[in-house]
């Protein structure tokens, strides 16, 4: 991919996600990476620029390591998230993170989303999973960086796949979500809010927990993903 | 009726699901039926193509068994759910599927919307039931069309009229609309999310389960459906 | 005052109720009365038509037992509790029946709303009161004049002056708001539904039913009412 | 600061705390202050005027004791708050008084908003403080003035700086925020309705009290304020 054509998606990705309401007073910040070269570059936005004044020059690049390849701007501050993200799921190839006001509330509870539903499992193979908080240790020593680490670490430990679970919440924080390029990454972080509020209101009504029956959730989830997919004008 | 006029009215039906709010991301389609000639003929939209970008033309129309009649596009991925309606409610003309947001929290709570107030009276002759979730064995063999499946069973055992309760939630999925035509249809589908949402917060402040008193109930309904129908310039 | 300023005037009215969100799906209606004459004059909306395609023309002029006076449609379906209304309230000179969504949910669960905030007190001095459920004897023998029968019962068993509660929750059915005309009708009604929506999230926060103390409800209760009023440019 | 620069600046908090949707019904008013020269001045708006129509010749100036130094009209019923608070929190420059709906809600059940997530510790150092009910004597010793001195007294008990907890709930009533600008006080009142909404829905999902692990918010609350502060394009 050029990397005029990824700052154009990602630039793109940035002003959907405040258009769509997914980053209220500005929070949120999208990237994508172009690993069809040499060394993997990150184009990412730059840090607490207005989304309506923001231009593809204003993009800023860097290797994986989060050093500026390119770009004349403090990249976004969560880019050390990102970094380690694209490091750890090579799978991934664009990240949206927002403050969607009904996912942040989750986060802020410290509860995964149970799948209670057929949207739900359409796009998340499974409930959304929480991270641990940051220890005091993990917050001095690179609180961004380990913001990356413990979405990892619950990745690992419920041995999930990040394109099977393309979201995750904060605990504390917020969501954050991603895709194969950040376009795909701007819808799962659209869906996660989605249903996220339909979940509110469904465990406010006392919706059990345990969720959609395992096979409804197979069911729905296959058919928008993997090879016996039927979904749409195919 | 004029197969030209039931796709104009099938894709304004459609098209008003998405500008009322109650197909979300576009989750949701719409349907008719023409019973006046011999063979009954379904007009459904096309799966998966924009709302705004559909014409008439794209409509897909299929015999009461869902085969395909006219049409160059896949139909509906719930092609099967309607058609399993209309072939067991012939008092239907039209049926609406949304995901509109309170009646799909109340259906992934998997409880029925108790008749709380007048309003709800007025189009639903009772509480709006929900189904059972499909079994394994009726996902494997024919989910969609078990969803219809479901539905009616639902119906049967309640002794439910599908004229006086036009619309019914399926667990852990979302809500599905019907009436004589399919802009009746759209009308009870809207006025679904609008009590669905009402007695959500009404039970949110402890409403009695039981309901608003049954000669309350019977009162509002008598008063728009049947003989002694007295609402309106008539 | 003339009755063709009247007519403006309650039209005016229901066309706000409709602005101001208060009437979804046109549920609801205004009425103003003339007392200023001989006669009084009730003036109020046709039944089942579009706010936005009435005239002042089409209202429809009654007397205070809801005889046409003058009017070429028939007048809306909820006449008789307006009429009952203005001759027990010798007071008000407009009401206003709305569907108002938060006001209604407290309508359907059958709470009255208790005075937690200041805002409250500017405009209801007290919570606002529920009337009992109609019994089936009053269903049966004047539903739509016995709804406002059971208003006054509830104010006349509370000791309520209708200037200073100007409005109540009809329970299992919607709220009714009054004033001096029906333009302070609407005000109220408009007010309502704001007390309603803080008080309901108010009480999902588990604020206390006792509310406000009484010596601070008193204080801004008299601050915009009566001679000690303090509040604006005068 | 010239004195015309501080009409114009409160004008303009004024018109954007209606236009945000922070003061609903137009319940709200924003102040400056002018502590340059030698007698501070305090610009406020006037009571019950509508934003729309204001102009900075309408703001109204006082001293630090609410004498009025210039202005045709009568100054915001809730003067005498500003004042007292502009006398004992010397390191402020701005107030605003909103009933934005959420803060106003939680004000309404008597409890301090818990700080739940980062974006709560990016602006505010701990929880939102709500103040104790104003008892009968200070409601008739000077309603106005005591609602600034049971604020006072909340800061003063709890030990909080008011720059690092720019709001405060007022029990029974709505928010106050403020900073070192009527600008900045906007923002705070802005950002106080965001978490309010935020931790709400947090709580309903049964959030813990104890929220944020201490060494997050500090972490937080230092990214943005402070020496060491790392956001933006610095």
């Amino acid at each position: 991919m050029l990397l005029a054509a990824l700052r154009e998606e990602v630039l793109h990705a940035n002003q959907e996600i405040a258009r769509l309401g997914l980053a209220p007073h500005t929070f949120g910040n999208a990237s994508g990476i172009d690993r069809s070269g040499g060394e993997p570059l990150v184009v990412i936005k730059p840090s607490g620029v207005d989304y309506d004044r923001l231009t593809p020059a204003d993009m800023v690049v860097t290797d994986l390591n989060g050093k500026i390849v390119d770009g004349a701007l403090r990249p976004s501050s969560d880019l050390d998230t990102h970094t380690l993200l694209y490091r750890e799921f090579p799978q991934i190839g664009g990240i949206v993170h927002t403050h969607s006001e009904f996912a942040t509330a989750w986060a802020q509870a410290c509860r995964p989303i149970p799948c209670l539903g057929t949207t739900h499992a359409d796009y998340f193979h499974g409930p959304v999973p929480v991270t641990e908080s940051l220890t005091a240790d993990e917050v001095r020593d690179g609180y961004v960086r380990n913001t990356g680490a413990v979405i990892v670490r619950r990745f690992r430990q419920d041995g999930l796949d990040p394109l099977a679970v393309p979201g995750v919440l904060v605990a504390g924080h917020a969501p954050f979500a991603w895709g194969r390029n950040s376009a795909e990454a701007v819808e799962h972080a659209d869906l996660l809010e989605f249903i996220a509020r339909l979940a509110f209101r469904s465990v406010l009504l006392e919706a059990s927990e345990s969720g959609l029956p395992a096979h409804v959730l197979e069911h729905h989830y296959r058919r928008k993903h993997g090879p016996e997919a039927t979904y749409g004008q195919r």
